[in-house]
């Protein structure tokens, strides 16, 4: 596989943005589909082309110590604040070909119309540095924790994640060594946050709001974090036949209802609520189900929202489970808070998507989780959406548009420059 | 452990039945709970000890080539057709101490019982023989396939079920080898219809109907036949964060309400529905299920009730998942026709229970599937359910009364008597 491929189209123009997306598709580690994770010879293949693109693009280039791939041009002067520019490198197993990449490219290109700019004397140079990062994980497909990458920058690395395993049984540690960095190295790769100005990132909608509208693009309000629980619900396994309707007390019918009316609930809401996993004891065909545990994803525009809807929730499955003469036990699993967008730098977006000629862009919550989500814990965050066809992601079917891509890049530039005033007009 | 332990309460009595249940007990494959299953050293035991109590009760016994466990006296002259009553000597794992050989025990009892009145001239020989025979697979928990023994007496015995492996991947045919039994030689265990005046089963109710009533004993009318079912729902599995409610296929929650509607369906009418097993994919926590997998077990006291309710459920099912744009797909995973009981045997029984003192008793309609329905298919059935603790069994809980077992016996001998009576008046 060559390390870098020659470009055909030029890499700041949405030909050669899509382009890259697909010279990205050939560092899989199936040849079948799509599936790049995290510190294996594909990732770092992807890295090395990013690196290439990025000096190309004028930028010094660098691997961290948690394998997130950076480059940077200085600004007026060197040593500056950055303003950072990223999305993620790896993949979901059978990957569609923007999620992450998308953004990650569209920065290089951005990064790359600025500096011919600046260097052409177009353009004043910048009030601070600009970086563009490719997160080396955050979809957790390796190790089950999402977000490895950008948690390394934003300084919440945890060790307890060393032990973690992929399903080959190779830890989190020994899978940094054979990729060649220091686990005991890993906090030099931690932004303080006196170095950054803030993070912008662009990324595909994931969602349906944005082709509903008919519109390309839109800006990011706040990225949900979800709650997830864990819920049991205990009844007695009995003879299928035997049994009569008032003596049943079956955990299945319980959880059934429960599912139910925790999509009535979150439908007549602004919620998202999805009950993915589902398992029944003893599971068999001719006993009644004794016990039945299901997952919940809960996630809002609001922690509150969630919350509140979480109460609902918990208090019409218990009222159910009660009639039911069912027993009911949860425990939550997961919870992150959510992760608002700063509003200068939505307003930034919101700028750069008016220069492209809609002045008046959709602003989305962001259902799903993103890299700009972890570096909210370091720096003020500001997120560009572009449509996907269907909302269909996670899946090779992902498409974007070229013409969107087209716009996407020229507001991307637009917003980097409005931040570069608002930036000047605070100091 | 001695193969016949000196009983030491009288065997035709409620004490002596159930001494000799708490005997059986000791045949288990575990310490800690009873599991007797086909082919194995514990159904030998229990086969010994069974034959030395029918000898005790004056009967001529054999092993059969299924490695049923049979006893038999003749009647007033030689090789005349046999009435036979029996029940099953295995066991479900973690039994209770009753399903089945309580039915087997107090046959031996009423053999024993009538033995000795004809011995002491007190009563005529019988115009038929009387066997025993304590089948040898009824629950069907080693090699999933349920009542072989009987199927061989009934001799619907299928050449394709040698094949069946164990959890150890033991064939039926291998197991049949190191029990001693000569596999070519099983359809000699088969009896002709003329043979055999009828089949008399007593067993546990395993339901509750007799208990809300408070009486002791009940006659069988009908054993339902189960129709089982595979219904596969399939929707689309999505983010579970991008995907807004008019875009979700669930398949989870399309299954939820289908499982909802089932009960809801059953419960209206006089059909006992269940479904114990359900199993979604992809079955990730933040993924919208793609396909939900659930079985059906549908049962009613006629085969035309339990079809009627099936097109209902069918239709109800269709429809919900119309309105979510789910597809389903069914496949009938198993269908027995349900086996009525004859008249003249229901009456026989109807009236050893009315000896005891109720001449009304109740008339059910077996949910369970019992040795009876399979003897269906060689010679008519009647059956006697005798009241248990809370309709439990498949439990170490399971429960009789010992006043129970007492009329229990002495309705299953006048109920022998009544059919002697009715078989001469036919003849």
């Amino acid at each position: 596989m060559t390390a870098v491929p020659d470009s055909l189209a030029d890499p700041t123009t949405a030909e050669g943005v899509l382009e890259r997306c697909s010279q990205l598709d050939g560092w899989s580690s199936r040849p079948d589909c799509l599936e790049r994770i995290y510190l294996t010879p594909e990732h770092a293949g992807a890295n090395r082309l990013t690196a290439a693109w990025m000096q190309q693009a004028g930028l010094r280039t660098w691997q961290d110590a948690a394998g997130n791939i950076c480059g940077r041009r200085e600004g007026r002067t060197d040593g500056l604040p950055a303003l950072l520019l990223g999305s993620h490198l790896d993949t979901v197993p059978d990957a569609g070909s923007f999620d992450g990449m998308l953004g990650v490219v569209m920065a290089i290109a951005v990064a790359q119309r600025l500096g011919r700019r600046i260097d052409a004397g177009e353009l004043a140079p910048l009030p601070f540095a600009l970086e563009v990062i490719g997160f080396s994980d955050e979809e957790g497909a390796r190790f089950g924790k999402a977000l490895l990458g950008s948690s390394a920058v934003a300084g919440v690395w945890d060790d307890e994640w060393w032990d973690l395993r992929d399903r080959h049984g190779t830890t989190l540690l020994e899978a940094f060594d054979a990729f060649g960095l220091e686990p005991r190295h890993v906090r030099t790769a931690a932004r303080r946050p006196e170095e950054l100005v803030g993070y912008l990132e662009a990324h595909i909608e994931q969602g349906p709001y944005l082709e509903a509208r008919d519109e390309a693009l839109g800006y990011v309000t706040t990225i949900a974090g979800a709650r997830r629980f864990r819920l049991t619900i205990l009844g007695e396994a009995r003879h299928a036949g035997g049994t009569p309707y008032p003596r049943r007390k079956d955990a299945l019918v319980g959880a059934s209802e429960a599912i139910v009316e925790i999509e009535q609930l979150a439908r007549a809401s602004e919620c998202i609520a999805t009950v993915g996993r589902i398992e029944v004891s003893p599971g068999a065909v001719n006993v009644i189900a004794g016990r039945a545990d299901f997952s919940l994803d809960l996630r809002a525009a609001t922690d509150t929202e969630r919350d509140e809807m979480w109460e609902l929730m918990l208090a019409a499955i218990r009222r159910q489970c009660d009639a039911r003469g069912l027993r009911l036990e949860v425990s939550e699993t997961h919870c992150a808070p959510a992760a608002p967008c700063a509003p200068w730098l939505q307003e930034a977006v919101v700028h750069g998507i008016a220069t492209t000629g809609n002045t008046d862009p959709l602003g989305l919550w962001s259902r799903a989780g993103h890299d700009a989500m972890v570096m909210a814990e370091v720096t003020e965050i500001g997120m560009l959406f572009l449509r996907c066809d269907d909302g269909i992601s996670h899946h090779p079917d992902e498409a974007v548009l070229p013409e969107d891509v087209a716009v996407g890049i020229d507001a991307f530039e637009a917003a980097v420059l409005r931040v570069a005033e608002a930036y000047e007009a605070r100091s």
